[in-house]
């Protein structure tokens, strides 16, 4: 199991248990918490798989991925009572998945010789569309739509990444660093309630 | 034509008639009936040839699945004043839909060398995703997110079809038994209203 | 680049316009804003590729449409303000990116051998599938399910398309007039109102 694999599991764990916590706080059944901690994980890399013409896509492969997802399910369920803050909980694992999930994305982009800017792309993709799933079937504004910076995180992340690689550091450097960028910034966003600057800037905006 | 090609002719129908008759509760315009029936019929398995890879999706190779569905459509049109209880009708239909379409999706992962686990999980997204795409084009709460058991069916039947293939039963009632297993399920889970043992256990559930 | 790659880039710029234009029509950030054009763009040749199996789709092989996206959103930003009427721009370059997509459509449907019914359904979920997305994301009812005719008109367009290709016209020809043909059919429909007949005659239709 290479570097890259381990960030995919924890990545993958970081997401399901982010989709079982928005699925506990929906009071859906067990199966629903099951169906999207299952999505929410497994929904960046199957688009970027089917993106790229990996098939079957990868979990269809690993049997791991499964086990994994179900262990999160269950484990989440057992410290739900614990989970008393579930919004920042939430918010917390899903911003350690997007940071994963983007350097996950950006090296497939790499592997597949694709063009550094839509490496990028990927990696954003690969990060933003678990939790994008997750909110659409729990019924909520998909996070990416919100006022705060999410997928500008992970293309800072990205342009990060592409920066190290001139420096010749060893890869686990430059994906380490590059995942932290995107947490960090995701996490310092939130915290900050830092947005984008407005192209409305002469207008008032009603949120 | 083998067994298992008819059980997927006669899953197009049912879901080609749940989504005509989900259309017409809507007043949608001829067109829109047509593209309703077209995606419920032919959702389940895009996704599934889409997951697997096989190129072109199935439909595309095979005209047959088009006249079958606009045969359908003006059917159901036809009898559309006789199908008063139409909610009752829908259900129906797209119970025997799911039966079907999980016993085809069980094969074809089967075919394409995944692991039993796996096997069902494709089974189960075959059966369900027709049914989401139609309830999320007319803007019903999507049929697999409602309280009553669904998906559970499906991944129900799954487990019997693996515990069949261990009997040396023929193929042929290995499927049969399988999708009468989910379309039982599903008729009696809504018949006598069963649903998951609910997590919440302590808490009022609001519906 | 040969004409059909014209007509390509001339619908990725119609719809980056257009999706530029609902997304500043929703005051979305600048990073929201190109997500939708870059959604709106690519999203129908998306589909069409995943669906006949071209990997990795192509957008990823391509950096012109990247490129083109971006200068559409920057052109459609700094002419924002003499775009009073933004609801007709947007629904104009709409028209516009319909008419190219379906010709684009179909023309790889014939490229990869398909029957011509199965060629003008690939040419119509190419040219709708971009502003479905767009006007999910931005939660518009989609385009193609409200009264006008949209999708019956791209069908129109390829039923022209294989009715001229029995005249021996030269190819470009024939594109050029389906094209005009899904456009005007669009336009005049939004005009004069038209719709197509209802199947529910006998009774009051609420819109």
């Amino acid at each position: 199991m290479n570097f890259i694999e381990i960030i995919d599991v924890l990545g993958t764990i970081a997401f399901a248990i982010s989709g079982a916590l928005a699925a506990f706080s929906k009071k859906l059944d067990p199966f629903g918490i099951i169906i999207i901690a299952f999505v929410t994980a497994i929904g960046g890399g199957t688009l970027r798989d089917i993106l790229i013409g990996v098939d079957p896509v990868s979990w269809m492969r690993n049997m791991n991925t499964i086990y994994i997802i179900l262990a999160c399910v269950i484990i989440t369920f057992i410290f739900k009572t614990k989970l008393l803050k579930l919004r920042k909980t939430l918010f917390l694992f899903d911003a350690i998945g997007i940071g994963l999930y983007t350097v996950v994305g950006l090296e497939m982009g790499i592997v597949a010789g694709l063009n550094p800017f839509i490496c990028i792309i990927l990696g954003c993709m690969t990060a933003c569309f678990g939790g994008v799933i997750r909110d659409i079937l729990i019924n909520e504004i998909p996070v990416i739509f919100r006022k705060n910076i999410y997928a500008t995180a992970c293309i800072a992340g990205g342009m990060i990444y592409f920066l190290l690689l001139e420096f010749n550091l060893s890869n686990n450097i430059v994906f380490i660093v590059s995942a932290i960028t995107v947490i960090a910034t995701r996490v310092l966003a939130v915290i900050f309630k830092l947005k984008l600057p407005s192209p409305y800037s002469d207008e008032i905006i009603k949120e």
